[in-house]
């Protein structure tokens, strides 16, 4: 059993939900491994990681605008307001959500239900490039 | 180093916590593994994973509570509605929780604080048959 | 590839967050070990776990006081209240934040974003001394 590392750049345009189960599917695959423990990171405080319907794009679209009411900007208890009405807002919506994921492969393929994909939840309103690290042990 | 797989079903019966600690703990038990690490994957988005005490069954009837507060049913900001009400709140709630849990094995035995116990979080308000994956990798 | 464990006491003087990621990157050198995976678990169920920007300390004030607002002390709705008024709110935020995280260790150290910190979120308002459970596979 080894370590294998990759690091995926997402570039991202706006808030919302961003699905890249294919990425980290090909790169799974790129590997050769079997069986093993994938685990998907997030090299960021201000976007996340969550896994959910792949089918409905209304399911991503009212998840976002849950946490918009949820952690809504401009709260005027926020102090943490010098980097945007956005960034608070984004703290607390990652700290809901996931920064890191793990997810069996079995027999090459991840052990993902078929309803199931894996996102990056952007929680800033203006375009980033988001570094997700990979990392298979098979 | 290897990874053991098995994949529970766990019968639910409508919303609220359903524990099955002992489950996995037989399963560890069964691979004769001694130090590794345990996933516990569910392979829905309608449903999720919590560690959460074990002792007072109120505390799991205050968190379904909490939670269907939260994200109530019928909210007219949703646009998912066709797979009933209860459904886009049962997705809301998954991603406040977890779709999967990392949990360490020392010595044959999880590593569970004395009051943790696992527990599928079912969202949905009929009964339904869940699939929740152990790998270990021991 | 082979699993290091290793415990940490953590003290806590009340509500709020703890960063401890010194600590973790002081025992992740001291194993030696070069490529893997951590996982970070804590043993309890009023105390949780998250991943926050290290710079601002206002952003760790802002997510607890966030916290406190989502499931405040005292609401009339919790049954289980003989722990005290802080108790099922120590449940509740548990539960919306983390008991375990997973970080790919990568040349010796911890994949962590420039500004990613890891804390213990106390949940509790008195004094305690939590567990938190480290585990290398490398």
């Amino acid at each position: 059993m080894k370590a294998h590392h990759h690091t995926l750049q997402i570039a991202t345009r706006g808030k919302g939900l961003y699905p890249f189960t294919a990425e980290i599917a090909k790169w799974v695959a790129s590997t050769g491994a079997r069986d093993g423990l994938l685990t998907v990171f997030v090299q960021h405080t201000s976007a996340s990681l969550t896994i959910q319907e792949n089918a409905d794009r209304d399911v991503t679209l009212d998840l976002a605008d849950f946490f918009e009411r949820l952690a809504p900007e401009d709260d005027p208890h926020y102090r943490h307001t010098t980097e945007g009405s956005d960034d608070m807002p984004a703290h607390i919506r990652s700290t809901l959500t996931q920064t890191s994921l793990s997810i069996p492969v079995i027999e090459g393929r991840l052990a993902l239900g078929t309803w199931q994909g894996v996102y990056l939840f952007e929680h800033r309103a203006h375009a980033h490039r988001r570094s997700v690290v990979l990392q298979l042990l098979a």
